[in-house]
């Protein structure tokens, strides 16, 4: 979930709360929120908090609410797992360290220590191009083994890894969702669970159709569908080198909701820069290409 | 500076002191707290803070104290920064954004808005190590020009790129701090105003007659320091792939402060695992063989 | 395809003979001589083109022969695809500029240049882990647009990439192969119109029935042949860190070979250092583990 | 040193003797060709011959030639080799394996072959910007050490690694040369024995000013013409990302060896393209300003 802000950069409640009705109405199976996607990483501890307790307000548990504990190391992170739970989370996202410069022979001691310290499912969060490491299958595996991890969120682009993640975990209650926009339908194919994409925001009807031709085994749908969301998600690159590639991608799926009438603003965080007004018409021609807007604006 | 922790993981704050006293009487000119060295990606905030208390207390104005401002975006920084103040730094040290994957033309808004929030002098820290980009010599100067900067701790081996940052701030007041341990005497050499090393925390005097020496403009003798630094420096290697580049490096340093008496434990953060007995004398052996202990434990 | 060497690292033609007819038999559709599995780099000239010779007068015209020109820029390559043709080759395959750093704003001078030397049919290799640069999608889309390029052998591992190639080149004649051993069913699932893998050498018949499971459209038996072809491709790891990746996976590849039948010996090129007894064992464990042998040797 | 070609891309000889002279006017000790800089990568081997054979004739022993036998593998290093003497090379400069991905195990046994096979001093090129691999400094002494290699060129950047070269190989015959272009003077203040830079083609008078002040301990000179060097390699960045870095590097080198009237034309290799007339008319202002022209062309 997209962590709507005023102009002024406070938290947007109205339309944060706009947003949990879109994507409920839409039929998604749960809600993750302070996510990337969710700009968790700019977000100070009292807005992460403030969000998830308005998400979980607004949810009032139709679905289950997933939350991003995403900080530098273990006993940051376990600041962030305690929080959360207080704030109504039903399972936990933790990344492997970063910042400093780890290895993958602490990854096992550092999900433990948060599993041991917070009494909540916990998914680990593969996503090197933050992290700058790879969770190793074998490590995830090890760790769905013993109780550990209740499931991965995949947002590495190796698809090969998830799938020996698959293997390795075969017929056991692990699950593994893809954070991929691109390649879900695959993802699905390859015995995923569930989809977490970002551009699952902008929209959400498409993934859910999607998910639904996978579980059916209908593949030429689902290909149909991910080909037209393949479309729709170049606007992750409105913002090119102008703006750097993140603040592009924010800033696109933002203007996108402003667009479709959920967000009021489409404001990013610090030091992140606004889309200017060519590429905000460029997210308006994606849109209505992908038949989400009647046209231009 | 190195954050001393008890066994159970808590500051410790005699050898804290300690410590503080040893740098000291060593004639370092001043103390740079909450660094990558000080763990401050594995401290939760009070701890952060707490350390910064402890060491303005000890110093009592007799150095300048400087504050690791360590976070992921800009808001987050802000936040330590407005707290490090009112808990004695005196002035500030920032990297680049990390995690969400930002870009160079986002890092100009990144630490004019931090110098923006909290009046006091910003040091700029340049670490690609940790932070996966490497900050431009061209913003670093342009930040300079325009009051955003007042120096750069060069923690990224980048010799070059230094030189260039002293080319383009030539005949102000910027200064420019090395982090490395094993070039000091040659970015002394290049002009650069102090040293910011890890391995300081070690041997302290060690690093001031280098300086010393290059201020006098006795590069022989400033090489042979550095020569004698360079070996004891391998102690950062002594816990290979056993445990990773990070825990082997702080690992390495607080069991030498423990050899040398200073801390009462080489405790580290999680996820980093502890030294070996091997590895500790092999630590051991290189303090001997730099002088700095009367033989192996 | 392999290239047999004798013990004294010359080319062994029987071996060569035989694999080409092991192939054949298993109903290959066309055959890749001098890629990057057949120690292409390793080759001086005249063993290069002696190879294309042996396969290309076995083959006889059964299947088309493909031949690698890898080298470093344009002009080396053109030597190469002059002299392939005249050894037998019926088509080219071709990588970027490699060892000088270049851009992609060259990449489409260089196949053009090629293109336009040498009359022959032309695909592109796209193998980044050799190459240190990706093809991208609209640059391959644009050679396949204007005639230079008729396909891609895709060994990035980039199934979306490879994907997005296949969008932009949708109704043509252009033709996508997979270099890879693990997702050869996806790629296939994806629109891609060949496999092109290493272990295809150890294992043809296996690949032979994923491609036809995968063009009659049963993907569970695609799937299945897949994850047999999986657990095989593990020899590829059997040297690990002691000597290297690629003298383990093509050391892997030889001794199965020689496990069954076809190789008179596992010799690889210098560098390379050979596996050794227990290294050799496992692969042979793997071997019998997917049904190719009756059991360790 | 450059390779001078014809607009049809053919060797420039009257060109390459006039840069012969104009070297050895500078006060050159030696003259190494077809390096990265000559476009190796770029030239059929017959090309490299006649190089090799020109500048032989040329120098007529009045300093050494060094030759580049820059190839993917040991085999085909050889190949080079072999030629190169029979052309006249005195000493002979190799790369660890490329395009393979090799790994630091098998860089002994590469090297050594290529000793054993040609009898000529053999110089290690380190440079890892094209073959994508650091030479370790431990293997490097290693083989200093048992004779295989008699010298290290090091266009790797990293000067801490030369210097733990130079520490491990202390009192030995064995020459570490420096490929830096901007950081020649600090290589000298290391230890090391030589200066190998590509600009050393645009103004050899000021690297050998260079050496001079620092072979007689003059740093300060040393470092002033190291400042006014540092300006003028600016050039290399005048293609930007128009043309790639390579095409930028070496197109401005060999437009200011036209600009001084050394070369007859600027071509460079396939598929590199030309400056622009603005690219070369900034060459010639940083020529100018470095006091090698009388003003912008």
């Amino acid at each position: 979930m997209c962590t709507p802000l005023t102009p002024e950069r406070d938290l947007d409640v109205p339309s944060l709360e706009r947003l949990v009705g879109f994507l409920l109405d839409a039929g998604v199976h749960g809600l993750f929120v302070t996510g990337s996607t969710g700009e968790v990483a700019y977000l100070p501890d009292e807005v992460r908090y403030r969000t998830l307790d308005v998400v979980a307000g607004a949810v009032a548990g139709q679905v289950p609410v997933l939350a991003g504990i995403v900080d530098t190391t273990t006993a940051r992170v376990i600041g962030h797992a305690r929080a959360s739970k207080e704030h109504g989370a039903q399972a936990l996202v933790a990344t492997a360290p970063f910042y400093a410069p780890t290895a993958p022979v602490e990854f096992p001691g550092h999900f433990r220590a948060i599993r041991a310290a917070v009494d909540l499912p916990l998914v680990a969060y593969d996503i090197p191009g933050s992290v700058h490491a790879k969770l190793p299958p074998e490590v995830v595996a090890e760790l769905a083994a013993d109780g550990t991890l209740d499931g991965l969120k995949d947002s590495s682009g190796d698809l090969d890894g998830s799938r020996t993640v698959l293997e390795l975990t075969g017929d056991t209650d692990f699950r593994v969702f893809t954070g991929s926009e691109t390649m879900a339908d695959v993802a699905l194919f390859l015995g995923s669970h569930g989809l977490v994409p970002g551009l699952g925001n902008v929209d959400p009807h498409g993934y859910v159709r999607l998910y639904e031709a996978a579980r059916r085994g209908d593949w030429v749908a689902a290909a149909a569908e991910q080909r037209r969301l393949r479309a729709l998600f170049r606007m992750v690159e409105v913002g090119g080198t102008r703006v750097g590639p993140y603040a592009s991608a924010i800033g696109a799926f933002k203007h996108a909701l402003v667009a479709r009438g959920i967000l009021a603003s489409g404001t990013t965080s610090l030091p992140m820069q606004p889309l200017d007004d060519r590429e905000q018409s460029t997210v308006d021609t994606l849109l209505a290409d992908a038949g989400l807007l009647d046209g231009p604006a």
